[in-house]
């Protein structure tokens, strides 16, 4: 019964990471036309104030049990990654 | 025109970043679940082979555009997160 039950939990675990992945790779997408919206009006693709509204915004729906400042860390990671790929298509499009 | 395409963007991507902190929340209630059901058995709640088989599982099923690196070190994060909570409820209990 036990060894079933966390078979059953270990399943819906994958599955959610599948979901996680799918959800980040997706993000990523808007953040590159955002970028690109951003290029041709000629603002820069980091906005501080922007980043901190949204991390704002998610602290203010945290229910828990994660604390505020893991759910800050967790998705500044987020944040950084999808801009970090910016940076590179930026500087391939240099090399080009 | 680019004004009205920016907003959207950013709207698109508000409700992906609350997708995340839904599926981030459901994940760390599952782990705990988890938690329970292998302190049952007696096992460890850390298993870093059955966590490098959710890394490698994403990792494969990664067609980007991140780098299976910064899956890898996002998910490590995800991961670390919620087994950190854990932790703490246990120190919690011990000091009831």
């Amino acid at each position: 019964m036990t060894a079933e039950r966390l078979k059953e939990l270990r399943g819906q675990l994958d599955d959610i990471n599948i979901e996680l992945l799918d959800l980040i790779t997706k993000r990523a997408e808007i953040v590159a036309e955002i970028g690109k919206v951003k290029a041709k009006i000629g603002t820069k693709r980091f906005d501080p104030v922007r980043e901190s509204q949204m991390l704002e915004e998610l602290v203010s729906r945290n229910n828990g049990p994660f604390s505020d400042d893991t759910i800050r860390h967790l998705f500044k990671q987020i944040f950084k990654a999808s801009l970090d790929l910016q940076k590179t298509d930026q500087q391939k499009e240099l090399l080009v």
